[in-house]
């Protein structure tokens, strides 16, 4: 039997082409996979991820979710001597590895997820500008009204078809389920958006910031946005935010015990679409 | 009578050499100058800034304030538009200008100044390891405990002289008044250290920083490490701290009809030294 892996770890995305391994693009998970190898001494080939959130060009993490299957040869008890050779391998403070474990049984890091937990941070013209923050805070040079904007979050909570929201999949579900969408400013004035769902649609979280930008400039009333969304068509009503602005901060499994039921849940609602 | 002008900024210091202009190195007083003398049409040397934080090699401001005197002949009315200009001669979003206003009366950036307000960020080994913050965060892989590191702040707190925490620079006083000095985690267990004082010797807040890790780790008892103040000279007892996890935050002035006061109070102050 094969031995499953469990990775967690963060990574500044500014300059990586997102998670997923493309052909001579710098990613996340092509780093990551060579960095496994080298420190296993296993051929390049011989190392495959499945993770949690695949984020796109730009987004960054703090706490991704991915999976390994490794052969039945590997026999590394010192998983901790792994994580830190793994980090040396990487060669970068980019992408920060924070443990490695075996993964439980029936644990698969994409279809074992319940939900995915993402932050968008925003400075609008009354935050001040941040250069420390800048790589990860998208700046507006508008006035938002965050009150406006939790009232939309709040109207678009539960279990809904989110196509006037995604990138057009052909034959791919967007039924999703939001359980938190909220606003909030810090100290120093920077808005920023919690966002909670069983998973996310291909740039869905950057389109409903962007409504809520719209709303929170006053250009579309929390009605219009509705109206938009039962729609259920791709709509220019609004622009999806860029990447820089967006971090995948966890993503959350059930208890052990129901690793696997929730695979075979999850599975079943993709085959479905 | 020559035209003040108080600049309101914030820096990355990541790849900066600190504040102060220094030969053949890149700095931040040197980018600022270069670029307002450019924006108008200034030879370099007619641009000479006066800081309220000398920053160090390395070390971040949210909002650091300067002033600088033009010559009679300046005339610009429009203050926004010379701070857009500005900031596109920078070339860099290394600096961010936040506003460029007309200096009140008796206003001098260094010595007007009532207080100035630090931050020192650190993630220890309770802290999830932040890719986003590492280049203002610095990790150490103890545990630190922050009710102990808030005990010494308390007790740290008033008008003492610093020169146990200052690195040595003759005839110049190291007595200074500190008015906070506290620890808090945030959400990700990330702590941070508010410091408020008059004014700092050059390196005092780093070598504060490293007597509270001292005995955030138990290496150091709050009393040793008063026993050593009082000694007034010099300690090897601690490390000051990595210039990374420090940023200034803000400056804090008088209201306009004392500036010129408190201009007169700082620099007889300094006189005595």
């Amino acid at each position: 039997m094969n031995t499953r892996l469990r990775i967690d770890l963060g990574y500044l995305g500014t300059n990586f082409s997102g998670w997923a391994s493309q052909p001579e693009r710098r990613t996340v998970q092509a780093c990551l996979e060579e960095a496994v190898a080298s420190a296993l001494g296993y051929r390049p080939e011989a190392v495959k991820t499945v993770v949690a959130g695949r984020t796109d060009s730009g987004v960054h993490a703090l706490r991704q979710v991915c999976h390994l299957d490794l052969p039945e040869s590997f026999d590394e008890q010192n998983l901790e001597g792994l994580r830190q050779r793994v980090q040396v391998e990487l060669a970068t403070d980019e992408i920060v590895l924070h443990e490695i474990q075996f993964a439980p049984a029936g644990f698969d890091a994409r279809f074992s997820a319940l939900s995915r937990h993402y932050e968008y941070r925003i400075d609008d013209s009354s935050s001040i500008s941040n250069p420390l923050r800048s790589a990860f805070t998208h700046r507006v040079p508008h006035a938002l009204d965050e009150s406006e904007m939790n009232f939309l979050g709040e109207q678009l909570l539960g279990l809904h078809d989110w196509a006037s929201f995604c990138r057009a999949k052909p034959e791919a579900s967007t039924i999703r389920k939001l359980m938190d969408f909220s606003w909030s400013r810090d100290h120093l004035g920077s808005l920023s958006a919690s966002v909670v769902g069983d998973a996310f649609c291909h740039s869905m979280v950057r389109s409903m910031v962007g409504a809520a930008v719209a709303v929170g400039r006053f250009r579309l009333s929390v009605s219009d946005v509705l109206v938009i969304r039962d729609a259920k068509k791709r709509s220019s009503s609004w622009t999806t935010m860029p990447a820089n602005g967006l971090t995948l901060l966890t993503v959350n499994y059930p208890e052990i015990d129901q690793l696997q039921n929730q695979a075979i849940k999850s599975r079943a609602r993709r085959d479905k679409s």
